[in-house]
């Protein structure tokens, strides 16, 4: 007897991007299966005990716009929440909520438990079952487990994070397993390599967990959460996650932990070259920290709670793979932290995952039909990053086996067609953590419009509800009436006006003016106008931050946008499919080696590409005008 | 630089043995560490979701009277709860309870986390370090973990469950990992055996976990629990356990579901040699059943709720290693299940396990001083037999370092005096399970007296408050002074007495008579009593209950203690430590060897060794007569 089982699609594992592309394809009626080596791992945080932060929160508010789940769920279980950046302007404004751990893996697993058309199977997934189509390319068949099921699909998902091949590091003891002590998954990459997908070897690293007990927050200081709580969910009522918050507490490095960190580097598995895969550089070890910037007198150092429940507490900015004696002597020179106790180790863990560049923006293989990919499998890091690709990753695989269109982000409207385009199109030698300095129109892709730049598409792919989508309907109207409104109404330069703007600090007026200008003023707002603002009618805080943003920034955004026509222009020079590169002249030998390797959709794509100079772009552009000509003649 | 720490105790596992020990030996004061492969499996219950059942729940209520957290954790977790067996007599009523697994698991680790001297420690242990005394004995000096930290310590308590160098088996497929994917054990079990511990290879199963949304409940018997639930722990307020309960369902196999069980034994781990392990003969996998009950026609199947959050359902009584795909057909066959979709797959565990005729009563290792061991460690099965062994385990450990005398329960005292007993004195060749007609004396061994039996005993030790100790203390002087009180009033044959008795049903008075003789006629009772019982005031139930079943069982009762008194005279007569078996003369080859191998510290152990025949106790009797006369003169 044989197990086989006809299902649409397959998706390895079940962490953030695994469970957002399984809640995606579901949701979208198709008969999907979600693969974990241990039930109880679902949506697990196998590292820091938050969500969101800078940049991250963006990619949070834009899943959620599209219809994913992980905003949710941070709104269901989070215990502090903190809009990050508010000194600062709007676009670089993030949230980010600590998590209870154990609740937002026990609240996502609840909602895949008890979503239609999904099942949960504990199974490791060993092989990928293809055939080869008339073209001669690969197409995905199904996936056989360790037990010899076979699950016959249309689509399969990978998102198999740090568990592919994994192997943790703490000083010379190396452990062949996953994160906290779960089982690897240690078959499937021979499947994949036979299929002729290039692997990689990546590593990353997470902090000790110590005992609150042990630690002294007297010599911290205390971090509060909002006094206002902002939801991450468009849908969440914003009255819900009102509730008591957690305290995190910052403490310091200084120069005794570098030097006992500096005296022990020989016995670090990375300098001491055991660990083979390449770390993220923008979320670095504690000792790459001391040895990078040897300058830096100390590092920041966030205590953070792990739940509501339980007495450990994550070591924020110290991950290492350092030995266990090490750790202990480098953590106790920490203001705090003279007396602590760990509870976990510190750890360094590897991880095959893939280069991305095999894979077109809609994260499916460019030579596999029907194979796509999320995650840390794609060379990211960050749970947020891992669950925007999941999303995108599980649409797109409904989308292929629903014959619609494949959902592709672009760098001008949102954070995850960055993300995604980065790792597409960039030879990313390290794990991909997203920041807001990667986004070339972050004051257009801001945290708070992320509902009214993608809501809609969440909506027509079928993600966001009827009653969801009416209530973007309706703020965009408020916001557009709102507006035009104050363009529309003007105070002249009377007495009262004067009086006012005197109070304000705010210079007197020459002739009328209408309030949007007034807005305008640094010293001004849209809340500092009621008194003048005779007219005005309440309206939710979401939409009153959308005005005064429009308003206020609107200069710099005409500006932005315009960038955008530009940018989106050579976007939609499409390169054909099949185009051979060799046949076009005068491109650098280098570029030709690129463009054939990477394969770019569209010019645009290939402008990005490193390696690929405006020169060739140009060369490029005039090519495929004769191309096209001549293909539509 | 070496990490060392000193501390008093190290634990080895956090399954339901560790936690027990530990919290034990840290409430008696003692340093103590307890060293887990995952801090997130902490009192994880890796099959059936209850607490306690026939014989169990005994241990349970035996564990709370002497301080054990088992009791009070089950009442805050439980989601259903049901005395069984009332219809028979209170020798056998066992209360058992339906468990929140992922509650029962984070509300032990809480527990914990929180306890003073204790530590929880994330690592592997590898070693045990040791020296030996001047006698030439060994003793323990502290463990090593995998990172090479070392901890000095004067006691180990070890209870590593199922971890050790275990293996998975469903079918052909074999995963090197603990239960739920969770890392094994590899490294201990050398530094046991060259310790010259004997080793042993056990196994055990569990079966499928189910999508109960994939469930037929219309095809199953609801199963309830009671309607006024009585606690587990003698100090859990009964009015905090009164809630809304779970249901479980009752439904069978049937001759498909053993045709396709038979048709596929050669695929059988089992049946096929793969498994090396010996599994437990009164837990039997349902392949084990089919072929060992061949002529039954059908088996119960229990489908119980793993949790109230989550849709995972336990099939109780359908344990089986057999290929996934013979599982899914086999339980297909089951009305309800028809349609049943596998979360997790069902199968076997293999592990290291000792011979625990190497143990003395108090669960130290004869030949290694400072060493104990609790729960599968020691070859039983089971959650409360882990649990019970683990508390003697860790309380040994303690009394051991302060000095004090070793808490030895007898077997006429506590079904954990019976399982220990028959651990350490018997050759258990398979997974020891308990079970009531293991107990010679079930009818003074009851689970609703098991306070009345140890509580002061755990107050001694150290483990039971003042409060507790005083509340037993109240009980105790209640139900004295009711059983007098009985005893004492007599009524007399007048009208209205008859008159009550025939409305009763029962025989009309000759004389007069007490109370304490009407309610030992079966038809009548304590309740029934009450309209001709004037002077009664109002008592707890629980000192009801004792009246009653002291006053109708009190023949039974005290002809059992006459038996015990003969037994206990037999555990009285210790011998010798040095004895030299050698110079007894006329015991028969096979005893001497037993005895010689098993070393019993008293007739009484001495007698219950397969192998020792009256005859041979009868002449050690004569010889320890000479051999005390001969040392005291």
């Amino acid at each position: 007897m044989e197990l086989k089982k006809q299902v649409d699609v397959c998706v390895v594992g079940a962490g953030h991007a695994g469970c957002e592309a399984a809640l995606a394809c579901a949701r979208l009626g198709l008969q999907t299966v979600i693969f974990t080596v241990s039930v109880d791992s679902i949506a697990l945080m196998p590292c820091n005990p938050n969500v969101g932060g800078s940049s991250k929160g963006h990619l949070v508010r834009e899943l959620d716009a599209l219809g994913g789940e992980m905003g949710k769920n941070i709104d269901k279980t989070f215990i502090q929440s903190k809009m990050l950046n508010v000194s600062k302007g709007p676009a670089v404004h993030s949230l980010r909520a600590q998590a209870d751990k154990a609740e937002y893996s026990r609240a996502m697993r609840k909602v895949l438990e008890n979503q239609d058309n999904l099942l949960i199977k504990q199974a490791e997934v060993c092989e990928l079952l293809w055939e080869e189509t008339e073209d001669h390319k690969k197409k995905i068949t199904g996936v056989k487990t360790f037990t010899g099921a076979i699950y016959e699909c249309k689509a399969v998902v990978l998102c198999t994070g740090t568990y592919l091949r994994a192997r943790c590091l703490c000083g010379e003891s190396i452990t062949y397993t996953g994160p906290n002590g779960l089982q690897a998954a240690n078959h499937l990459t021979d499947s994949l390599k036979a299929m002729g997908i290039e692997m990689r070897r990546f590593k990353t690293g997470t902090p000790a967990r110590m005992d609150k007990r042990s630690l002294d927050f007297s010599k911290m200081e205390e971090q509060f959460g909002d006094e206002k709580v902002v939801p991450f969910s468009f849908s969440t009522d914003p009255e819900s996650v009102q509730k008591e918050q957690a305290s995190c507490w910052l403490t310091y490095t200084n120069k005794n932990t570098h030097e006992i960190i500096r005296n022990n580097l020989d016995r670090s598995p990375i300098y001491a070259g055991i660990i083979e895969g390449t770390g993220p550089r923008y979320c670095p070890s504690i000792e790459d920290k001391v040895v990078k910037f040897a300058e830096k007198e100390r590092h920041q150092v966030f205590i953070e709670p792990e739940g509501l429940h339980t007495n450990e507490m994550y070591v924020g900015g110290m991950s290492s793979s350092l030995p266990e004696d090490v750790q202990l002597a480098m953590y106790r020179t920490v203001p705090g932290l003279e007396h602590c106790e760990i509870v976990r180790n510190a750890y360094a863990i590897e991880y095959d995952c893939i280069n991305a560049k095999q894979l077109n923006p809609s994260l499916e293989f460019k030579n596999i039909i029907g194979l796509f990919s999320g995650g840390q499998f794609n060379g990211s890091s960050g749970y947020e990053e891992a669950a925007s690709q999941g999303l995108i990753a599980g649409i797109n695989a409904a989308m292929s086996i629903l014959h619609r269109d494949p959902l592709i982000l672009d760098r001008s409207e949102s954070y995850i067609g960055v993300l995604i385009d980065d790792l597409v199109t960039k030879d990313n030698r390290e794990p991909y953590r997203m920041m807001t300095s990667r986004a070339e129109y972050r004051l257009l892709l801001r945290q708070d419009n992320a509902d009214l730049r993608l809501r809609k598409k969440g909506y027509e792919i079928g993600l966001i509800s009827q009653q969801e989508y009416d209530a973007l309907i309706e703020k965009e109207e408020l916001i557009d009436q709102e507006i035009q409104r104050l363009k529309n109404t003007s105070v002249g330069a009377n007495k009262e006006i004067q009086h006012f703007l005197e109070e304000c600090g705010s210079s007197t007026l020459k002739t009328a003016a209408t309030l949007a200008e007034l807005i305008c003023r640094p010293e001004l707002g849209y809340a500092a106008l009621a008194p003048i603002d005779k007219e005005r009618k309440p309206l939710p805080p979401a939409v009153v931050e959308q005005v005064e943003i429009e308003i206020k920034y609107e200069g710099y955004i005409i500006r932005q946008k315009r960038q955008v026509e530009q940018y989106r222009k050579m976007e939609k020079k499409l390169i054909p499919d099949n185009l051979n590169y060799d046949e076009v002249p005068s491109l650098r030998l280098e570029a030709r080696q690129k463009l054939k390797e990477f394969r770019p959709i569209s010019v645009g794509q290939a402008s990005r590409i490193s390696g690929v100079s405006p020169a060739d772009i140009s060369v490029l552009l005039v090519y495929l005008e004769h191309y096209n000509v001549k293909n539509h003649s």
